[in-house]
């Protein structure tokens, strides 16, 4: 139990009884703000994104539609239909268009691709995140190959292919970086994998974290997309939000077989992206906007590595190493992860994720997001006080008529 | 052929040419600025929507988005769910939240109701919206109702209740007012065609453009969404680009039996909806702006019928009634509809929509959307002006070696 005052602890409840209502995903932060309007939330470090990314994009946003009014024009017309973004963004992702599928963000790509593709049995790693088994179509079963915690949940690739071969499911889900764990399978290690699944009709590839992971000290990014030549097979994933913190316009893409692209556009997804989705992927591919780009996600790559670290020193915690731009804190005999979660919003106004209804996490795990370098500082500082209000079990009682008096 | 310079008919064939491409949909104005940027389109007459609830909008986006600088929010972070957004507009709606599904656009309501739902055979009344027999999932056959020209394309109950008991479909597509045609079924009739269509298991009734109808001279509206707890396979879809002009952001709903609902948002839709729709369906619900919507509805109704009139007395056209918010104008003896709407955007910057790619329309018909009163004259000003440029078959040889000359 928490040591707080008797009104943090009714603000508590609320959350809770909200975080229940949406599933297995967490409420969004303006879902919180509408329904508890008594929260104040500081910093938002359940939302997965570069900050600094998301300041270069509404600088341009700013000039490009708000100050000129052009924005008007942007949500006023239908939107370009999926292939003439597709033709925009071919020339800078190095493939032909008709290999990209462009989603009204990342998840309309994985549903699409599960619900027209995906025949008999998905195979899944776990943890993963959610969507890749709750989307499954009806009729088909989703298997799990379970990474382990005495590995860091670090994918084995010869168990991995054991369990394919054991399997034999027609689609097997990789996603690289891993969301929640931020575990990387480094690019010679996926070339292994993809020719021992050679066998799998549907090979999702799900790079929506891979702007964040490195091999060298230049942080070169590894796409998997230039392996579908030699796998036709493999359809790679990319959620824009995260590297751009743009979630609320919704912007994703896919690459896969064209044969693919053509059977998905054959009797859907029109119009399924908005004009400001449209106006985004311009931008993206501008050489000026791009080397801006990658000044900031160096930038931010270097301070969310050193706060992990910082997160590692702490006292009761213990992290998963991650490429990402989150990281696995766990509690180790802390509180449960829902209450430290909502407790560290109610007292201090910082937003985590609680990976408690996150399928094959062993522990109390809460996942944390890099956000800037003084949020970071914030956040590591909410961390250790709310670590310090907690009072195991066996203080319980006084504390709670404490709180009763 | 048009009498027009060298230069303009190398616009014209050049936009000809991006039609081509557009298939079935007519290419977007953005498209065409940004494809054919010599030509300057001054009235679009293609895009169906009430201007002045577009302006209505604009200025309350502004004050609170804009100004505020809110719209970060918005953009930044994950929109709702789909349950969400759906609870804030069942009130509004009169209907339980359960039976709502939020749309990325009608069009993916229309994509998911005939994907999930649609069995063995679909029927259409032709004309229609193309989507509703382009998006059926393959193995899914579609049978076409014909409308007949001699009676304006307006459905006669009797003959098409005769047409589903012959040929029994499991879903059945009514659009009411009929686009492209305006056609709008009474709602007295349409409740006869609902109690016979109660073997079809879906029946989907489309009132994108139901605003814009009335049955009294206070231009009530009536909505088929009252009827689903008498016709339980009722699916009532809506889009809100025709009302308000925001088809870039994205917005519709469809109402429908709630295990529909759950069966749809059971393994998909999950953040289907971006920030920017979500903002205007709050916004849409508030009495407010409820009131001042109503107003500028009625102005735009009253304008609109005014100005089919006015096409109506035009020489060599022939206009459809239309309870919408465009109408048919069929050329007589004039153009072919290609060549008559690019010349128009050509020589008088006026983009309106060509019918030459809809099943069903006998004859050379253009679609005119109503705009503006000011923008209403214009477009009767060039369609005068380009129908008395044209010169019929015989007169070809002359002008075209004056061109060439």
């Amino acid at each position: 139990m928490f040591a707080m005052s008797s009104g943090r602890r009714a603000l508590l409840e609320q959350l809770l009884a909200l975080k229940d209502e949406a599933g297995s995903h967490s409420p969004s932060m303006l879902t919180i703000v509408e329904e508890v309007p008594e929260v104040a939330i500081d910093v938002d470090a359940c939302f997965l994104s570069n900050p600094y990314a998301t300041e270069l994009f509404l600088r341009r946003l700013e000039a490009d539609l708000i100050a000129t009014r052009r924005i008007r024009d942007v949500l006023e017309f239908y939107p370009s239909q999926n292939t003439v973004v597709a033709a925009n963004l071919a020339g800078f992702l190095q493939v032909p268009a008709e290999r990209i599928f462009i989603g009204n963000g990342a998840i309309e790509v994985i549903q699409a691709v599960l619900h027209r593709f995906a025949k008999r049995k998905i195979a899944v790693n776990i943890p993963t995140f959610s969507s890749y088994y709750e989307f499954a179509p009806e009729g088909v079963q989703v298997v799990q190959h379970k990474l382990n915690k005495a590995d860091d949940y670090r994918l084995d690739v010869a168990a991995y292919l054991d369990f394919i071969r054991r399997e034999r499911p027609d689609t097997a889900v990789l996603i690289n970086p891993n969301n929640p764990d931020g575990g990387y399978l480094p690019f010679a290690e996926l070339r292994t994998i993809l020719a021992g699944l050679r066998e799998v009709e549907t090979v999702i590839v799900d790079e929506s974290f891979i702007h964040f992971a490195f091999e060298d000290d230049q942080f070169t990014m590894r796409s998997a997309i230039g392996l579908l030549d030699d796998h036709p097979g493999l359809v790679v994933v990319k959620s824009m939000s995260k590297d751009f913190g743009i979630a609320g316009i919704r912007a994703g893409y896919g690459v896969m077989a064209p044969q693919r692209v053509s059977a998905l556009l054959a009797n859907g997804y029109l119009w399924n992206i908005n004009g400001l989705a449209e106006y985004f992927f311009k931008l993206y591919v501008e050489p000026d906007f791009q080397r801006e780009y990658e000044l900031v996600r160096v930038r931010y790559i270097n301070e969310s590595q050193e706060f992990f670290r910082a997160l590692g020193r702490l006292p009761g915690v213990r992290i998963t190493p991650s490429m990402a731009n989150f990281v696995l804190l766990e509690l180790i005999d802390g509180p449960p992860a829902d209450d430290f979660v909502f407790f560290m919003l109610a007292a201090h106004g910082v937003y985590t994720r609680t990976c408690s209804d996150k399928i094959g996490l062993q522990g109390h795990y809460v996942r944390i997001a890099s956000r800037t370098l003084e949020q970071n500082r914030r956040i590591i500082a909410a961390i250790q006080a709310s670590l310090e209000a907690w009072q195991p079990e066996d203080a319980e009682s006084t504390s709670a008529s404490s709180l009763a008096g």
